[in-house]
């Protein structure tokens, strides 16, 4: 059976200003001083999918600068516009409605455009094999990425032991306590729930069918335009009624054919702008700088510039971004609240920052 | 006996960097947001010395600048141009020449250029009282402030009880510890060494020929061939020569005629960037803010820019300035070191940023 990428690309997040902007979010970013986010999604994809079967599902605002910035990557009929922002379940049901309608059938490589891998090839492998398992066992599988420090940042998947190469997950868990972090870690079932799935287009839309019927009506009637004159009116009329819902809440917790892989491939959801630290390397003093700058007395800070030099003095934990029209800093314990300082910026009239 | 103005503006200051720039002295900085630090104290002047008397002394590098930025305060041949930096006794040794040249003798007041006075009345009322005592007593009238705080960053004048409205110096003192400027706040005797100086030209220059009887032959020297076709040869060729001296070191500590009249006007030396705090009000959080800015679960912090907006998140204690092609973040423990950083650019060869 053929095998599809689907990156989801239709974050339109604001965890990364002043370096993400309303026209600018975080898949757009070059974080790592080698490509745009989406475009390293992409490329590592192409080491399991064909690049002829990958596509890309972002919001209709996103898609022409999308297409733009990946350069030659993708068909434009292969990005997948959302008409509005529906959250994941919505966007993994129309690309499986997509792929089912235009191919009949084919395995889908479910990754977010947006997250940090080390060990490529691990990745790689790890894909694979998922592939193998999703093909023969018309399951549903997730990676669970085996944790390397008690993390409070992400949510976890409880596992039973491994056969076959595969766990059985026994449950979907919040993000946790730093207690309750350290305990999953000190455990060993629990792991760290990436946002990547692999199964069937016929095995999703079933489970859709079964556990979210009132979207999978949704889905079938935009899957019944799909190819016809109508398709663009229907979606756009169709679409934004899907209630918001992830997968994991809609799906992933209640299907009873959900399995995991293991994942140690070096994985991080890249989620704020601390996360900027672990895709460079530091100095001695734990500094990580993009850009041209000068450090005194300065630890564990992160300086990130677009144009301007940083110069930092005397100070700890901090991270120091400029970019355009802005500069921010921010201690490390609030890298995780940037959001909110966004929302205090359009309070108060600063909508042209955003 | 006629008045002048002797305003200091030969400065080149790092310790305002990123704002002050080799090619942008602090004296010429707009940091209280209504005009450049050198116009302020000119027009402060002008309540004490009619405006035509007054002269400004800057380094050659900065005569044209200085002129233009005064926008048509002061005539040209009032700005004494110093072919070289050679600190405050050559500066005001060359400026009472002048004076005494072109018109015979007059009182001199002699300030720094780029300091902050609260209450000018005051401030006008103190500098008329020594323009009387130095007429009438041939003596050296400084200015000790009064202390409201335990400042460890000024030098102190130590002085006997007043009587007649002055009071005669017994010592000045280096910057102290921080106890030990607690005891001088707690004796009541100690001053903070203000920098303003008013005496006759001829008294002055009197006690350079008996103190530093070398300054003063290459002053007499300087002072022969003013007015002369020789005047701008003989000057880039002796004020060089003159020895690296301030006036207190040179002639205050050791000259037996000093007195020292109490200035209680609110004054700050703007020494560095934590006094901005000083010049504008704070918000409930002890927050200074100069331009358009967003904080978030921050305290006593300054944000200072010129042009990009400044967010801060869960920050405490810092500086952060935004100017032409830098931004820095300093604590404010730091604030008196940067002119190490700015050493440590030059080091580095970035000295386009100076």
């Amino acid at each position: 059976m053929k095998v599809y990428g689907i990156i989801m690309a239709g974050g339109g997040g604001t965890r990364f200003w002043p370096l993400s902007r309303k026209a600018q979010p975080k898949q757009f970013l070059n974080l790592t001083g080698r490509d745009i986010l989406v475009n390293e999604t992409f490329d590592r994809l192409t080491q399991v999918v064909p690049k002829e079967n990958i596509y890309v599902v972002t919001n209709t605002l996103y898609a022409e600068k999308t297409a733009e910035l990946m350069q030659g990557r993708i068909k434009k009929d292969h990005i997948l516009k959302e008409p509005a922002a529906r959250n994941t379940a919505a966007c993994i049901g129309y690309a499986a409605m997509e792929v089912l309608q235009k191919y009949g059938d084919g395995i889908l490589c479910i990754v977010p455009s947006d997250h940090y891998i080390r060990q490529e090839s691990l990745y790689s492998r790890t894909l694979e094999k998922g592939v193998a398992l999703a093909e023969n066992n018309d399951c549903l599988v997730t990676i669970g990425i085996t944790p390397t420090y008690p993390a409070t940042g992400y949510g976890y998947i409880k596992s039973g032991t491994e056969k076959d190469g595969y766990r059985i997950v026994e449950e979907f868990v919040e993000k946790p306590s730093e207690t309750v972090a350290k305990q999953y870690l000190h455990e060993g079932c629990y792991f760290w729930n990436s946002g990547i799935f692999i199964w069937k287009a016929s095995v999703i839309l079933h489970a859709f069918q079964k556990l979210l019927p009132d979207i999978y009506d949704c889905l079938r009637t935009i899957g019944e335009a799909m190819g016809t004159e109508e398709e663009e009116r229907v979606l756009a009329e169709i679409y934004p009624r899907i209630p918001k819902l992830s997968i994991d809440y809609g799906i992933m917790e209640r299907a009873d054919n959900v399995v995991m892989l293991e994942g140690s491939f070096g994985w991080n959801d890249v989620g704020s702008l601390d996360a900027i630290a672990l895709l460079h390397d530091a100095d001695a003093g734990g500094n990580v700088s993009v850009g041209s700058h000068v450090l005194m007395d300065t630890e564990d800070t992160i300086c990130y510039s677009k144009n301007k030099l940083i110069a930092a003095a005397g100070v700890k934990n901090l991270i120091i971004v400029e970019a355009e029209d802005a500069v921010l800093v921010c201690s490390k314990e609030k890298a995780q609240e940037v959001k909110r300082l966004v929302e205090m910026l359009e309070a108060d009239g600063k909508e042209k920052y955003l």
